[in-house]
């Protein structure tokens, strides 16, 4: 089968032919529909030696959507053959404390056992087949189109896991900031819309994502600058906002949203731009909640897709065929990509003209 | 290997010899060291062809303890050869809403797929080896006695449930009532003074079990009858527990609780005698939560198991051979067991005399 | 000053002239912009003379808005004059765990200290003056008009209560139920669709009713029978709804609605129409939890004028002179209001023709 | 009377005679029977001119206990003559919306309408008698000794508040880590082995506190410095603890501290000393929050109060009298008092030699 790899530290993603999966031991096959791209892949792939961990030559794609056409016991009395599913990514041991509690994004296991996400260390979905290791990790679409539905599993699960920890503080008075409106920022802002009655700010240096922080539904924008510290407490009564998410990261975003918070608000640092949030008795308004989330639970990729398919989040998308992978990598590289670019595994030629 | 089992319907347990067991895909062979009797394998000896689903004949036995010897791969990788284990009994499908959330023992999909708890539809411990389908279902016990580790799987995992449900409620001024010290209400005892820093107050109709009661740390003991309602309320200037328990549920206990219970506290029916709660504007004070919960999550297993390592808790246990069973459930029968039946399968002989 | 007052027991509200009141230590004087007429008014009046234990003769009115005039000392200082105001209801002592909680409805000693709310036990707002006790009952309501305000503190807080509750139950893929579609209940599905994600059925027995609540927003609506069940099991896979919502609360709602609770969900008795659920281990599914709530906090009566401000919620609304209160009581008791009505005591003739 | 006085900006605490104060509008008078001193109170005469924003001169003393012998209308009815009671110090306007939900400690309006602590910018407690705003502050502590009670509302509340914060996470296979084991993390340690199963770390610089934190209950203890992050590291697996308390609060705890915290964990910094912790992605595990509390609501100054009455926390202290005020101050000065320094206003002369 066709398949995007990377195949070497320090290589850049491949078109290859390589062998058709099949399942081994309680395992899922996929005929993949819909796989998108993401900042993550190109992080991955700067890593060096010593820092990447997982399987060489490895499959890109770990927003993955595809039909189930085959399973081995242990996984076939779970699924229905003909199912169209998305693919949860954080994968873990589904045994710790962690897991038993559906925390599988924080599973204890996945390092000491050497299990890795999907397209991030393991085979993952830029190919016509893809192999699942657990029935568990499949949420079924309905009758979502591929395309739009392969970002949730990351760019809609992340926000939502993010908005969701922060939801009882979001009440008709309340101000929600987000920084950022890129591909996660943009969905924070639907999501916070549509399940919260609360303000939403957002702040961005990007005229054009500002236009866009508009369009999905943010009552005010502003340029993410200390101006914009000001706008935020003329606003709240002096008070900041309940809830900051930095999509972000950035020192910059960091020094602006420690200005914004509440007493009893939360921050979350979403963005791994390197920023450092300074939290201190007289550095931040009392019992304010500074953390960092990383990427969301199995069971909030139900609400996610559940969300989706009631046309409550959208997620732009562009779409390419597997043949051009390597130039929409590029593209996500260059900020070209407006939204998610998304590879149709199932196109047979380039889209491309 | 021998095993003890309900080979049709309206039959009595016997020991039978079977073939020995090997895992299939997914699944992970214990060589068992205790395995519980319990109320629930005599009410499932007593339905009838239609009320009963599982399997036939049965392997019973849902509390066990066993060491792993074997595993198939997709298990392989998640276990330690020679792990001591406890058997979570409600297995799931580990798929649908509930499973993603930890709640395995309210999956939507258990009745629809046929998966059945070990030892109450499918082969349980009640043997010298046993089948475990999925990895998940095996909680470490380190160095516990197999013995008294075997009924923490219910006896003690339902009243952990059950009040850690109710645990935010419990503080220094509160009180909690529990109705019954039989297996599960004197661990109950046990977990809310040792857990919380409330008054408990322990109601049963025989001597034996309030002087249980006392031994295990319930603050006050009364006989279960009307004039406990007063005694309550006497502890409680007139205001009512903060939390009732109920691990009789029959019709006597519901009608004395629904007197204790107070504003915004808790009502947990956890017996199965067939009593009825009514709840409606001026039945019961406002805001005061009646439920009926069931068995425990999978992470609450493991905080059983850490409460029961750390002395915490304790099940009284009486120790008998597989070939002891039928006598054993006789007694269990006949209200002749104190604390909780435990088969030790590695007898190779009877222990009665 | 004007003022409709209970004057003994037994009587009908009547239209009176008594003095104008000055405030007493700690109390807030305001001129009154608003008052609404409720059922509890009514069921008040026909309590006997051991049943009402509140002052007589009584002005009532417990959903009350006007404008701070004067303020003794202890008050003064934290109140604007010229403030506009809605009164909180459910007074408390202030004092005990409950209060401390932010439960003042659920005050402990509010019976032992013989404190009522407003218009059902001390002199309420029909009038054209009335005296709050404390400066923390006045909630500000801006620039809201105040007739459609005044229902907020009662038609808006007791349903905004119980759905706060439930909130957490109802994500995307999950089902509300609302019965009846009066007063509450058409607010219950406005805050069900603005503040969660989540299918709502809407069940009455009248079809005027069910108009109402496809207007306000209800994805389905049904007549509440014994067909309603099954539409409502069709509608969520035969497993029920998350949460079911009774405004009406009879014995024939109650039936219908214990057939249609889902394993871990809600049950909230809201009316007081007599009706009695049942719980038991095989009566309702594991862990629904059904209670009756009362009234609301007063953080909740913030968040519910914020909704309003938002218009995120309205209540329909008649409004009437003081002059006009024994005929609009009249109507009240006849079915004959559609929403809430609402004396207005700024009207110096009645509006009547 | 005779209390004891700041008086001017850079003076010293003086023992002064004044008026007797009698209670203005809803005030309650209390005879003294105890009042503690703080470090607080030190910081607070260290503050400039333009820091300083209460009264002048200040009777001090923010942990008081008293008698209720007086009362204005508006606080008579809700109070008992003769009532021992506990005042609870971080006063607020009782009206917005962080008092409504309970949380006076956070009042948005404290500082806008000039509210302070009785004795760090209002009247104290160290004084023959004490005036408090209103009845809600005062909670009864029936027959505890009024010296061993007044330290509870500070030195008792704010490590209850931190630990209460963080006790969903402390389960019996969770560890917590004190940092600072002086008057609040002595207590904060009985609070973590009496309310929770966890295992209790106490980290300190003094050999003396390493003693006081093995008396009181914690299971291991380590001199604060690089080495207990291994040692904390060894007890947990490598995991780090599920909760750290910083009770010192200076750069070289904050520095120690984020080495020990856990994926799903808390840090509390409650300490003032200064130091500042780095949260971000990468620096701490996933979605540990990290933030400042401060005091503690008046419903948990009613827990604590009852865990005291109950025997479940214990402070130590060290009686004066009013005279012995100046010396009691220069001893907490220089370190020289063991546990908390607590004067008793009832004793007419020195209790020094």
């Amino acid at each position: 089968m066709k398949a995007v790899q990377y195949r070497e530290i320090g290589g850049r993603p491949e078109v290859v032919e390589i062998d058709d999966p099949t399942p081994g031991p309680g395992q899922v096959l996929l005929k993949m529909t819909a796989a998108g791209l993401c900042h993550s892949d190109i992080a991955v792939m700067s890593w060096t030696k010593e820092q990447y961990r997982g399987e060489l030559p490895l499959t890109l794609g770990h927003e993955c959507v595809g039909t189930i056409i085959d399973a081995s016991a242990g996984s076939r009395e779970l699924i229905t053959m003909g199912e169209k599913v998305l693919v949860y990514g954080p994968w873990g041991c589904g045994r710790c404390r962690q897991c038993a509690q559906g925390y599988e994004n924080y599973c204890y296991n996945a390092g000491k056992f050497g299990i890795f996400p999907p397209g991030l260390g393991r085979a993952g979905g830029l190919a016509e087949y893809m192999l699942v290791d657990r029935a568990r990790y499949l949420v079924p679409i309905g009758d979502l189109d591929p395309i739009t539905a392969a970002p949730l599993t990351d760019a809609g699960l992340t926000p939502y896991h993010a908005v969701m920890h922060s939801l009882p503080k979001l009440k008709a008075h309340s101000t929600a900031v987000v920084f950022g409106v890129g591909g996660l920022g943009h969905v924070a802002i639907q999501l916070l819309k549509h399940l919260t009655p609360s303000t939403v700010i957002a702040l961005d240096v990007s005229e054009k994502n500002l236009e866009l922080a508009r369009k999905v539904g943010a009552d005010y924008v502003f340029k993410s600058d200390q101006d914009a510290v000001k706008s935020v407490k003329d606003l709240t009564e002096g008070l900041g906002a309940e809830v900051v998410f930095d999509f972000v990261g950035i020192q910059a975003t960091a020094d602006l949203g420690a200005q914004m918070t509440r007493v009893r608000g939360d921050w979350n640092l979403v963005g791994i731009g390197g920023g450092v949030a300074k939290v201190g008795f007289g550095l931040l308004p009392y019992e304010c909640q500074v953390f960092s989330p990383y990427w969301g639970t199995r069971a909030d990729l139900y609400d996610v897709v559940d969300l989706a398919r009631k046309g409550i989040i959208n997620i732009h998308t562009e779409k390419y065929a597997l043949d051009d992978a390597p130039e929409a990598y590029r593209r996500l590289e260059a900020g070209a990509i407006v939204g998610r670019a998304v590879i149709d595994p199932t196109l047979k030629e380039s889209v491309l003209e």
